[in-house]
This record gives C-alpha cells, sequence and structure tokens, in this order.
C-alpha cells in the first residue's frame, strides 16, 4: 500500500510498504478515507525536529474500518470513524478525568502514521468515534478536522476558558489558531482578536468569528491587545504556535487572573519563572485531548453548525504529498487534505 | 518611632525613623499591633536578593486605624484592622475579578514596610477588612496570619483546585505551605500530602489536616507520590518554596489534567516549555490575591473554625527583630511575630 515517508528535511517520498496487521486485541485497521498534512508536520520537514529514520507521516485520519481485534466491542467493521491523533484506552483515570491524550496508555498516531492506505488504530473502542448521518464533501473535510486541529484549536479555547463577556486574543494563524477563533466563537466570547498579517487567512478568521485583527506581533503586539482592552490585556489567550515569541506574546496579553491555553507544540521554549508569577495568569495546555471533545463536534458538524472544513484550502491525492508539503511549508496553503 | 531596617545581608537593626503622614486622601495610618517575619524576608537577609540600600522590611500587619484621608468611606478611625500585604483599590477590572494582588493601582506594602510601629495603607478602603468580635490571643495571631501566610496558602489550595476527593500534595513546609495544608483540609480534600523532613513542622502539617508525610525531595519525592496516587501523580500540587527543584517536583508531582498552585516567590526558576506542554497540568500562582479571601478567612478564625496562627513559634518584642530573623533563617523558628 502507499505510505508517506519523510527522509529527511524536505523529502518527502510516496512508497508502497507492507499494509498493517492486527497487533493487540484492542486494536482496528482503518481504510483511511482522508488525511491531511499537520502544521507539526513541518518541524522534521524543515530539520527543526530532526529525524532518526526515515518516518512514515501523518496523524490525523478519517476512514472505515476493515478488521477489529477480539476485545474491540463498540466499534465494527464497516463503521465510518474519526479518531484522536493520540489513541487512548478511555478508560484510565486520566481519560476518565478528560485528559485521554496523556491516557495511562497513550499510542501517539505520529509514531504509526496515517498518511497510508491503511492504518492500525491502537484502543479503538477508546479511541474511535463513529459517524452516521449523511457524509457529504464539506462534512467530511471538517469531520477530518476534528482528529486533530479542531479539537486542538477547541481545546485551546477551553483551556483559555473563552465564554461570554470575554475577550479572547490568538496568537497564531494556522489551521490550528483560525480553528481556535471558531472555537472562541462557540464558546460564546463577546470579542476575539486574531492576531496574523496574511489577508487570506484574516478573512478566514473572520468568517469563524474574529471581531477584530491585530497585524503587530511581539511587544508591539502586545501593547495593542493591551490598548483595545482598557489597558488589561485579554481575558483568554491562545497560543497556538509553540514558540518562545509566540508564548511570550500570549503571556503578555492576558491581564492578570486571566487564561493562556497553549497548543502550539513546544519548540526550545523557556519561561521565566518569575515573570510567570508576577503575570498572574492561568496556563494550561499541551497535547489536546481531542476524544474528550469528539462527539460534540462530530454532532455540530453533522448538524451544519460549524464549517471547520474551511481551513483546507488545497486537496491533493496521497501521490502529491510532496507538492502538499511544500506548500505549507511555504504558506501557500494553509492545511492540505490527502485522498486515497 | 520604631522600625527595622535592613542594611545588608545578615544585617537587621531596630531604629527610631520619622512617623507616616498622610500622602493620598484614600490612605490611612494605622498603629501596628502586630507585624511578623516573612520567608520571603528571608531573600535579602541570605543575600540572594541584593537590597540597593538600607530598606523598612514587613508588609503583613494587624493594626487600629489611627487617621484616614478624606476620601476614606469604610474605615473609621479606631477599627481593628486586617490588610492584604498588597495594597488594592479593589474596584479596578482585576480586583473584582478576584485578583487585587495585580491591582492596577497596586502597592506592594514590602515598599513601605510594616514591622514599624504606624504605617501608612495606601487605598484603605480597598485593602483593608475591618475586624470586630472578642480579639482573643489566639484568634490575634491568626488574623495576623491572615494578611499574608493563611491568604498565601489559601490560594495557593484554590489555584491548586483543592476539593472533596482529591489527593494534594504540598511541597514546602514553611508557614505557607503549612497553611496550604490548612486550606485544603478546610476546602475538603480527601488526602493531603505534606512533603518535609523536620519532624515539628510534620507535627504542625498533621495538627493542620495531612494524611500522609513524604521526607523524600526531587526526583524520589515525585516517585513516592507516585507511588501513592496509582502511578498517576497529585490532583493538586501546592508550591510554596519557590526555587527551581520545588517547581520541577510540584509539575512532575501532579497527574496530567492536574493542577499545580505556585506562590513560592520565584527566585532563577527557567521553565521548560516542552515539559510543561506534555505534563499536561494547569498552572496557576503568583502574589496571592489575599483581599480575596479576607472576609472569609476572618470569619473563620473569629468562629475559632481554624487556628493559623499556630505557625508562630515565637513571639518577640519589635526590638528583638534581628534575633528572629536569625531564628527564620536557621530554620529554628517557622514564623516569627513581632509585638510593639
Amino acid at each position: 500500500m502507499r505510505a508517506v515517508i519523510m527522509h529527511g528535511p524536505g523529502d518527502v517520498r510516496v512508497e508502497d510498504v507492507p499494509a498493517p496487521e492486527l497487533v493487540e486485541p484492542t486494536d482496528a485497521i482503518i481504510r483511511v478515507d482522508a488525511a491531511c498534512i499537520c502544521g507539526s508536520d513541518l518541524w522534521p520537514y524543515r530539520g527543526i525536529s530532526p529525524l532518526k529514520r526515515p518516518s512514515r507521516m501523518g496523524h490525523e485520519y478519517i476512514g472505515v474500518v476493515e478488521q477489529v481485534g477480539s476485545e474491540v466491542r463498540d466499534i465494527q467493521v464497516g463503521d465510518f470513524v474519526v479518531g484522536s491523533f493520540m489513541a487512548s484506552d478511555n478508560t484510565c483515570e486520566i481519560c476518565e478525568a478528560g485528559y485521554q491524550s496523556r491516557c495511562i496508555h497513550v499510542v501517539g498516531m505520529g509514531s504509526i502514521g496515517t498518511q497510508t492506505e491503511y492504518a492500525r488504530i491502537p484502543w479503538a473502542d477508546g479511541t474511535l468515534v463513529k459517524v452516521t448521518g449523511d457524509i457529504t464533501p464539506e462534512r467530511r473535510r471538517s469531520l477530518l478536522a476534528a482528529s486533530d486541529v479542531l479539537g486542538t484549536g477547541w481545546f485551546a479555547a477551553v483551556a483559555a476558558e473563552a465564554a461570554p463577556g470575554k475577550t479572547v486574543a490568538v496568537v497564531g494563524d494556522g489551521a490550528v489558531g483560525l480553528l481556535g477563533i471558531l472555537a472562541a466563537s462557540q464558546l460564546g466570547a463577546e470579542r476575539i482578536i486574531a492576531m496574523s498579517r496574511h489577508a487570506d487567512r484574516q478573512a478566514l478568521a473572520r468568517r469563524f468569528g474574529a471581531t477584530d485583527i491585530v497585524e503587530e506581533r511581539g511587544d508591539a503586539g502586545v501593547a495593542a491587545i493591551k490598548e483595545m482592552t482598557g489597558g488589561y490585556g485579554a481575558h483568554s489567550t491562545i497560543e497556538a504556535v509553540g514558540t518562545q515569541e509566540a508564548m511570550e506574546q500570549a503571556i503578555r496579553s492576558t491581564r492578570a487572573g486571566g487564561h493562556v491555553g497553549f497548543v502550539g507544540v513546544s519548540h526550545g521554549v523557556s519561561l521565566d519563572g518569575q515573570e510567570l508569577f508576577l503575570s498572574g495568569i492561568h496556563l494550561h495546555g499541551g497535547p489536546a485531548p481531542v476524544r474528550r471533545f469528539l462527539p460534540d463536534l462530530i454532532d455540530r458538524i453533522m448538524n451544519d453548525q460549524i464549517d471547520p472544513g474551511a481551513v483546507f484550502d488545497q486537496t491533493l491525492s496521497v501521490d502529491d504529498a510532496a507538492e502538499g508539503y511544500r506548500a505549507m511549508d511555504e504558506r501557500c496553503a494553509i492545511k492540505v487534505m490527502l485522498e486515497f
């Protein structure tokens, strides 16, 4: 079967690899209907997170169940499913508390790779959610977004405690930041400030519910947010980049007692303890427990209440994956969908 | 009037200084009934936070109002009052959200000094809370504790979301850590693990509600907490030290989705972004908004529901302040009360 393999920075190939088999009795095998390229896939593509060996890529997916292990109870062959980018048992204390991405049995789907025709899904009952109803092309791409970027943006907005009456600032205009805007809007935030300097992303931000745009970054960006909020700073800030500058911008844009939800995969970030102490903010984030939100997100998608799939501005055959990586790296595409 | 002045590391003197006067119409002048020495006063005493010039010391206080400015409405001459170690207007958006220690008009009482016979209190209406009822010796020392260490321990427990059904770990066995235990107990925590290797502090920890003691520190301390919590870690952790080791111990002792309340004044702490990202914890802390909790804490003290004043294991005349600093520095005393 075909699978996307990264051999090194900038070197993405589609190769023929053996199809996966059931390993654990709690596994399922799915035929991947669509996968996508994630902002986090760009870290190794850019050589910032070097790969030790050629690696299968991808962790986002929708698909149809082909096989299930002997202990799988809830998921059946033929089900159309969405799953989180982190496989989880969904029964341990950590999962029960809603932190499935830190499940004691967690398996990152990135270690398996989903930019491939078939994929093994560990903890199928805990990881996958069955979708019923008419899967239109719009809903299909939105379901794919739910697998990571929507769930991650949603978690960021929840972690930032976006809610009615609140001003939410969003640092990062990639798919996650944009869907954080959508989430904050759905959660009833009064004012949503997108920090972006790209016209196409600004337009999508507004479509998703942003009420204001700030083009400045760093200290100037912080100053702009403060000025728009009576000198206090935002109540809630979403950080969806993962760099030192973005984290500092997020923390400094937030008022004392406010909340920063950070979901950008942290790269080389070091937080000054004294600054954090004096900031008086709440800080929460990490790999999003997408599984917590999936049933609700699927409902909203299947009711056409939200259209997160609008972040996909390029759709390619998996055979053209290398072109997709290039487009995302050069920021010509916000998010690339790969079809099989 | 007499005031405690620190001239440099280990050099504390009681000197005669001019009495304070009203500066702003929102000020009050109080006659200090009692003050105390704080763990944070030890940072300059030990030369870790060098002083630029001889400085008045102290930020905790109870006292009787002697004078009020023309715009003070609620506080009257003759009132017995407790105030936070951070003066606040208690009317700005930050104060209204319960973060009076980050009030836009905040004045740290440490910059004024309360180890002195009389002290100017900025924003008297916003800062001070009147106490009525019979102030017994036990209640008096507890009210003094409310000014900082009780309020700070309480904030730490609230920030750590101590609550029924939860296991709370407490890093730091100074007065704040011990009163964090008392707070966690009052908030209904199921299990409270004090991390301490001093018999006298362990005894007080148990009196305040600790159910378990862990003597190990660092990695061994983390391993002990994990072992006691089914491998998951504590739900809630209070950090009441402020060092790199204590912060790492707190973060690593906490389960994903759990809460760390950190109130140790941060010294040389640098948090690794990736570790924080992967931990999945909530992090909240800083200078405690004691004013938020004061009315409730005063009620609990005046109803003899809590006895936080038990942290004072030495009471000295202000003339013997130098002896008090020495005793706290050498950890011969948990907390020293200074009387006038």
